[in-house]
């Protein structure tokens, strides 16, 4: 009788530890809906959390070289890239819509919140915030979460993309809202500055009142006859912000083509993007 | 009898699960010394892999943010700080120890490589690439992971720092002799530009001849008079270069007082460092 008991424990104990440890290799168990940074119902499957494969203790995993491929990213070492690689596809979708993407979001409004309080303004209210707008103010991940984009790893479409933007349903980005509303209230005027066709005018400023951006100095989208580069189309009407006797105290964007080229502001802040290269 | 054996395999079982479990929730016990990255004899202590901690599954972990502070800083959003946070310590020194510095500096090398072979000399010898040294041409790791020091997160002490520069016994960053050396091949010469006081110059010298660094077209260090910011020091010794003919094709730093300024070159490249900010 002893020894059954004994036996039933021991086996028990031996279930137990084998299910912890499969769950722990097998990240795809873990798998959940993030009620807290849902992306709203056009995110059918369920949102996965981050967990970086590294290679760790000698093992081959095929995407080890993924979480190197996006710092090098976001550091601007790696430009004019195309398409997401697609061994890395899993790791950044599993990146985008999970914990660490989060985080990572609040890490760049903490550091620009703690800024923009260290800064006195002169009393002329001519101190302005430049915001981008796709994956800075808006989130375009229904849309890249769909199963016919992959997150970045199949090839852009123009139309298609377009009527995603014309839904005018892109959610806000949390952390980025937090430091807009922030600078609201510290008197620093917000001024939109994006690469969207001025065509979007009306859909794209529905959008941002939708999800809790109501008050701005500037739109400023881009009109048919603009040519040249992001870096040179930004770096234009920053300029005729400066020359208008604005005041760039910060200047925020997931692209380095919004923050690098003449007039950048006194401090910039990348927010991070693995989804795709604008130069 | 039968009882018996499978009484012995069950507890078997149980207890290799059970340490298969402990070893995976406990990165200390998987530390090794990695051969293949080693930093030399002043690192006593063994070297640990990475094993990023990222509050997986909610669980709470106390370095949930070090990742989010580690590309904060990298993407030049968190400026100005004096030391690494205490509770990043053990991180940082497991990631910059660890494979993933190792595969992040591999993928900086890579990247540079790749667009090195992509320059077309002009035929007259004037292409330069410049590389910052310390973190960059030469690791200062063997002195960061003193317990002293504590990967940065203790102050820094300038007379113990320059007492180990003194020893001239930084190894280099394989990566970035790898890059140096298909440079030469490639046919674009290196120009060393660093901080780091003219007095050191000999040991420096013979510190970059003993690691692998035979070859450059000029190695410009600090000289006494030099004043001003890391920022304004750097571009006007790039300056002089271009003014001297020289056309800097690419610019290597860890820090990004080396990349931002005037004439920072054709193309930048960071490489990773969450030890200290040069501003």
């Amino acid at each position: 009788m002893r020894t059954s008991i004994l036996l039933f424990l021991l086996l028990a104990l031996a279930v137990t530890s084998q299910a912890t440890c499969t769950n722990d290799k097998n990240p795809s168990i873990r798998s959940l809906t993030d009620k807290t940074y849902s992306y709203g119902e056009e995110i059918a499957t369920p949102i996965h959390l981050l967990r970086p494969k590294s290679g760790l203790a000698g093992r081959k995993v095929p995407q080890t070289d993924c979480l190197s491929w996006r710092l090098a990213v976001e550091t601007n070492n790696i430009r004019d890239w195309h398409l997401v690689p697609m061994s890395c596809e899993q790791y950044v979708g599993h990146y985008i819509l999970g914990k660490q993407y989060k985080d990572d979001c609040d890490a760049v409004a903490d550091a620009a919140i703690e800024y923009a309080k260290s800064i006195k303004l002169g009393g002329k209210g001519k101190e302005i915030w430049v915001f981008d707008i796709d994956e800075t103010t808006l989130s375009n991940l229904p849309y890249y979460a769909r199963s016919d984009v992959q997150f970045g790893a199949l090839p852009y479409n123009d139309t298609k993309f377009n009527e995603w933007v014309a839904t005018g349903k892109a959610p806000a980005i949390p952390a980025i809202l937090r430091l807009y509303k922030t600078l609201l209230t510290l008197g620093i005027k917000p001024v939109f500055l994006s690469g969207t066709k001025e065509v979007y005018q009306q859909v794209r400023v529905d959008n941002l009142h939708k999800v809790g951006y109501y008050n701005w100095e500037k739109l400023i989208l881009k009109g048919k006859n603009e040519k040249g580069s992001a870096v040179e189309y930004k770096s234009s009407k920053r300029t005729e912000l400066v020359e208008a006797g604005y005041i760039i105290v910060g200047n925020i964007g997931d692209q380095w083509s919004d923050l690098l080229g003449t007039n950048v502001g006194a401090r910039t802040f990348k927010v991070p993007d693995p989804l795709y290269f604008i130069g």
